[in-house]
């Protein structure tokens, strides 16, 4: 029997590890707290008898055998916060399945393909700035060794970052190799609280697309510099971001863009900022008109420098399509949802996640759980131990169910 | 004799405590660069037969005692750095007099008037927010104990920060007591570099104001916020940014605003900025224009707030009027210059300095040196041996003028 208690504590005490005192989350990718919660997980998954097995990108496989030698289901999602996150974003798609197999292990289930948990490495791109890194080289999209090789602010390398914890594996692991993939992941949108429904079952997650710019002027001093021979590198960036507003608001559909990152130098008050380093997320449910928007801007920025006289560098750290989710996993979690009498909302992704690069090379489904207010990547997103609950019986549903060979959904 | 290499050494000697690889210099107050480049000119001072006080903000004292018991004649400056800054700056007004008095020395010349060679701390503020802090206590427009408890980002103390880099002195300085002032400085702008003129004798100093500004929204997912449910900072102080840029311009005299210093968080590339700390700088010749222009700007960032459904705490740092230098010491230093048979202008200053304090308690008055190309607080901050060498001879009849009773110009 899945455990409602269980599972709350086991959301609580891992957000205990990299909680700040004002009940912010902070567990960057390869921080002391990533890896004591790691820690935490793999002893977790041991004692529920699974065996653990780390890939060389730090993607953590928790795997249970089935009764046959067949594909295996995979479900999973990520640990890692933004900077001042919450605490239950990815959280509830790891440990969600921890409290299903771990129900199971009570009841003596088997099933007959086995089930791995995986915990995906950088799933935020807060630290290397490349979002979905795990699933990414999981799903051979990046090559292992040039993931290995990203490096952060300070120029540690993911390699030296994942060495430094313990967590540089050489376990094979390909979602190639996957019968099929659900993940479990908290809407991050108000849809299911305003309509009060514990479920949603996405049915596309929206192109995503991230870019690294950098802006370059000249400093000099505040005070003595006119205003007609400045090279001020920030206002050109305050006209750039003014222009991703406008341009993002201008589109009928659900575009957005966001200048989350901002690092100005030298960053004195009385000094003209020289150089601005930006990151940019701009995502579209329509990958065209994302390419489009997407160029339109960057012709835009190369007016505004051109005009104030700076140098640019665009890079592109992350482009995903938008995204369908697998009709026959959509239909497999409807079922489950029926049959643990649950309401469920067919429901589109605007953040993106690591199914979007499951997707890629297997058959993937995604059950989304409701944030209250619809907010996340704060302290104050929140999920309700009912909500989790609910959605953790529906995965266990769909999982028994996909992992079983005498089901209706035909799985390699 | 003055010695033109010593004084160029000199100059080298202290631009290489705090220079980084790329040459750009970072001496920040109470860093352990500060530490030692005070700690060598402390010893440099010694040498030349001065004696060294410090007071309770760390401003260095270096005296030379007169022939007779009278107020003291002050010249000095500062050498902190805003980060990334440059060797020159305030360096020179401090490098100059010990040249003068290194030459003094040489040739047994004594004064009438003592003279007191006066580094200020943290003229920049960089670090604790409050430009001129040092001038400032010594002028009595800062209480002392207010001006030790300020706090930079970490907290930490501008008393813990001097205990630590043990200048907590406890010598009583005050400009008040000084006869007159006389600061040295590079020009931070372009006028005597295109007019080729070594010497620029300043009339007045443009009125400054720095604020530091919060804007605060909500942090939310990148993804999944609709655009017009958003309450993003950043878009707020983008805004606000231009709309400084456009105040400035607007007026016909030599009005600059600078958004120097932006702090966002949580910084991530796919979470909307919650909030946004801001250092702005504001700086007019005319006093009541500069008012007006604050207060139209407050006006104009509460409006965009309300717009944007965002919420503001503005905190005004600094705000010192444009000050006018005393006519006598212009007088002084334009008669040491043709003495010295070198050309002078006589310039507005655009960038404050402590004369300005020091303005309100004694007469003052400052010499500018030109900055290669008008670049300053950049690492290509230059000021040629030449031009370094002649201000220093200025400045050297200057003070001898001013320590002499003799002299024309009545002093107390």
């Amino acid at each position: 029997m899945l455990e409602k208690n269980r599972l709350w504590e086991s959301v609580q005490t891992l957000g205990e590890i990299g909680e700040t005192e004002d009940g912010a989350m902070m567990r960057v990718t390869g921080s002391q707290a990533d890896k004591t919660a790691r820690d935490l997980l793999v002893e977790w998954f041991e004692d529920a008898g699974l065996t653990v097995l780390i890939d060389p990108v730090g993607n953590i496989i928790a795997r249970r055998e089935g009764k046959r030698d067949l594909r295996p289901i995979v479900t999973g999602s990520h640990i890692d916060t933004v900077p001042a996150g919450g605490k239950f974003d990815g959280t509830v798609g790891v440990l969600g399945p921890l409290e299903v197999v771990r129900a199971w292990d009570d009841a003596n289930i088997e099933t007959d393909r086995p089930v791995e948990i995986v915990v995906f490495t950088e799933e935020e791109g807060t630290r290397f700035g490349v979002g979905l890194l795990g699933s990414l080289v999981a799903s051979n999209q990046l090559d292992g060794q040039e993931a290995l090789a990203l490096q952060d602010d300070s120029g540690k390398t993911v390699e030296e970052t994942l060495s430094d914890i313990g967590y540089d594996g050489s376990a094979e692991f390909d979602l190639e190799d996957a019968a099929a993939f659900v993940e479990m992941h908290v809407e991050q949108g108000p849809e299911l609280d305003k309509q009060d429904t514990p479920i949603g079952i996405v049915d596309s997650i929206a192109g995503i697309t991230h870019h690294s710019i950098t802006v370059r002027g000249e400093s000099d001093h505040a005070g003595n510099t006119p205003m007609d021979v400045r090279r001020d590198a920030f206002m050109g960036v305050a006209e750039f971001a003014l222009a991703i507003e406008r341009r993002v608001t201008e589109t009928d559909g659900p575009t957005v863009g966001t200048v989350g990152r901002v690092d100005v130098s030298p960053n004195g008050t009385n000094v003209i900022p020289e150089e601005v380093k930006l990151g940019v997320d701009i995502r579209d449910a329509d990958g065209d008109r994302l390419s489009t928007i997407v160029s339109d801007l960057k012709t835009e920025l190369e007016a505004i420098a051109e005009r104030r006289n700076l140098r640019l560098d665009w890079e592109v750290l992350l482009e995903v399509s938008p995204k369908s989710m697998d009709p026959r996993i959509r239909t497999e979690l409807e079922e489950a949802a029926k049959r643990c009498s649950l309401d469920y909302l067919t429901i589109r992704s605007g953040a993106g996640h690591d199914a979007m690069n499951a997707a890629n090379v297997t058959s993937t489904g995604m059950l989304f759980l409701p944030s209250e207010g619809g907010i996340s990547h704060s302290p104050n997103e929140f999920t309700s131990s009912e909500d989790l609950f609910a959605g953790t019986r529906a995965l266990d549903e769909a999982l028994r169910s996909l992992a079983t060979t005498k089901q209706t959904t035909p799985l390699e």
